[in-house]
């Protein structure tokens, strides 16, 4: 029987295992990981959020190695990444047996809906990793693993620009300055916009700046913008982030939700009401938009690796993710 | 000196005072006022919110007896109810100096709000109130007082027709069964929606199936609905509601906050981030709109007044408002 290294969640840590090769249903393809990326998600889950317990790990490049289906054939030794969500297509159901969500072709919110490494399905902090054919985006060979791995946090960013209208506006803000907030203001200042960021680390916001965004540190005068700014991203990833964000939102401005911290914040709500403010939640984004924004290299995600680790040190390397001052840090696999 | 009776906030009761009567700047009315109601708003003032020391009262309907500027003579002896937001144009503010909010017409926003009985200007329990001739609308012969004093809330009910494409729904339900809860439940039920209330008070719901409202009680199985509105308004006024209303708002779905209410709740975030659920804070609405709706009957607030107090017994009045099972309360004040 074939086996493979994996990264498990064994309570709040990662544990290296050797597990079966993952099971192909028909339509599903067999990916063998090249590189996979560590996001606060994965940090997340070892916390408890989601309830999971498999393989960790949803951003990855890798190589389809074999297919169930002979339909499939074509993606045999293509350079692929993934969509994380798998919908109904994806787990069998045609038609009009597919859910209301699948059917409106909405399967990011599909009713069946499991998670690459995050809910109901084993994910990419492995050898191998199976994915139905249809989640899958060829990578242009232009692009490196390196910046092919950022993918899915960049989709991510991109889902914004599925959202909101960005010639509505002439400035954005964004709150935060870890992995995801790097990339959402990336994509922001390459559609025109002034972009201001908002950390609390000095060293997180210098590569902002060198990408031409302005930065102001949390708490300093830069930082105090009460209704400053028709559109804010909140990507701190903290309970905190909410309030901030609603003062410095203008009236009637948009203010964009990127952070899933597990848990309670308390949280004054009548600033969204008062000055009628809409609040986006935004989750998955689109891959060919952003397989085409990485190939034309017009937003180069590379300068944010902070290190890479072998698959073997999966755990050292989950834990120096969580080091002040990190930023993604990949598992090179194959 | 003529002076007036006025029911003003002193700690967080009502206290009759004699006042003088409010001073016209140019381009300001005198109205006598006809009745006047009680809004949770201002339950709220008297504990606390928004730091308000005057004349409380915010819904009104009354008769122009004194304009400051002759181009206003047409006013006097009109029926009026008024909006509440007091911006640049009321203030004197004109072209270029004003705000950018009441450059681009949106006066509910003014940097230089005031409002009246709320923020910074002398409200409508009271025989006698100024406002600016700009922020007062005639009342249609049709109506009557008691249903005209229902404007401003009403008129904040519609605010979300201006808000959300009703048409893109089926169906939508509303969270609270109070004064506001309502008449939202009516206005979008007018719509051709189907509405479903949920709320905590049978004694409550009853009107609201006399008008045609599905209703169901809090915690009761007809509640739990999870995922299962396209379009969620939250009206109970109360912290736990956003919890509920993330619950049944369905994926992509549009949840409209309405609730003020003082102090911080904790919430959990993360379902608006993984639905991508749109929350939209909905504050004060069109008045021409509401009067329209008001004069074609469509919508009759009248079965929603519980009892009716003299302006002498406004202190009564309002404690009477804060019993259980209690609607609009309202005062009768000329």
């Amino acid at each position: 029987m074939p086996s493979m290294l994996a990264a498990v969640k064994r309570h709040n840590h990662l544990a290296l295992v050797q597990k079966r090769l993952p099971r192909l249903k028909p339509g599903w393809a067999l990916v063998r990981v090249r590189m996979a990326g560590i996001c606060n998600t994965d940090i997340e889950i070892l916390r408890g959020y989601h309830n999971f317990h498999g393989t960790l790990g949803h951003e990855f490049v890798g190589d389809v190695v074999r297919v169930a289906s002979a339909r499939d054939k074509k993606w045999i030794g293509r350079r692929v990444v993934g969509e994380i969500n798998i919908a109904c297509a994806g787990l069998g159901f045609r038609g009009r047996r597919q859910c209301s969500y699948c059917r409106r072709r909405i399967p990011t919110h599909c009713e069946r809906r499991r998670v690459l490494g995050i809910l109901g399905h084993d994910g990419a902090f492995a050898e191998f990793l199976a994915l139905p054919a249809v989640n899958l985006h060829r990578v242009p060979a232009g692009i490196p693993d390196e910046a092919a791995v950022f993918t899915e946090p960049l989709a991510a960013a991109c889902e914004i620009l599925e959202q909101v209208d960005t010639r509505a506006h002439h400035e954005a803000c964004v709150l935060g300055d870890g992995k995801l907030a790097q990339l959402i203001a990336r994509v922001l200042r390459r559609t025109g916009l002034h972009v201001v960021m908002i950390g609390k680390h000095a060293s997180k916001l210098r590569p902002a700046q060198l990408a031409g965004i302005e930065t102001a540190l949390s708490g300093s005068r830069g930082s105090r913008r009460e209704n400053a700014f028709t559109l804010v991203v909140e990507a701190t990833g903290s309970p905190s982030g909410l309030t901030m964000a609603q003062q410095i939102t203008a009236p009637r401005g948009t203010l964009v939700l990127k952070s899933t911290f597990h848990g309670a914040a308390p949280v004054e709500t009548w600033p969204i009401v008062v000055k009628e403010i809409t609040v986006m939640g935004s989750r998955c984004g689109p891959f060919p938009r952003t397989l085409a924004l990485l190939r034309s290299g017009r937003v180069d995600p590379r300068p944010l690796i902070s290190r890479a680790f072998t698959l073997k040190d999966a755990a050292k390397a989950i834990r120096y993710a969580q080091k002040r001052g990190m930023m993604k840090v990949l598992l090179r696999v194959s």
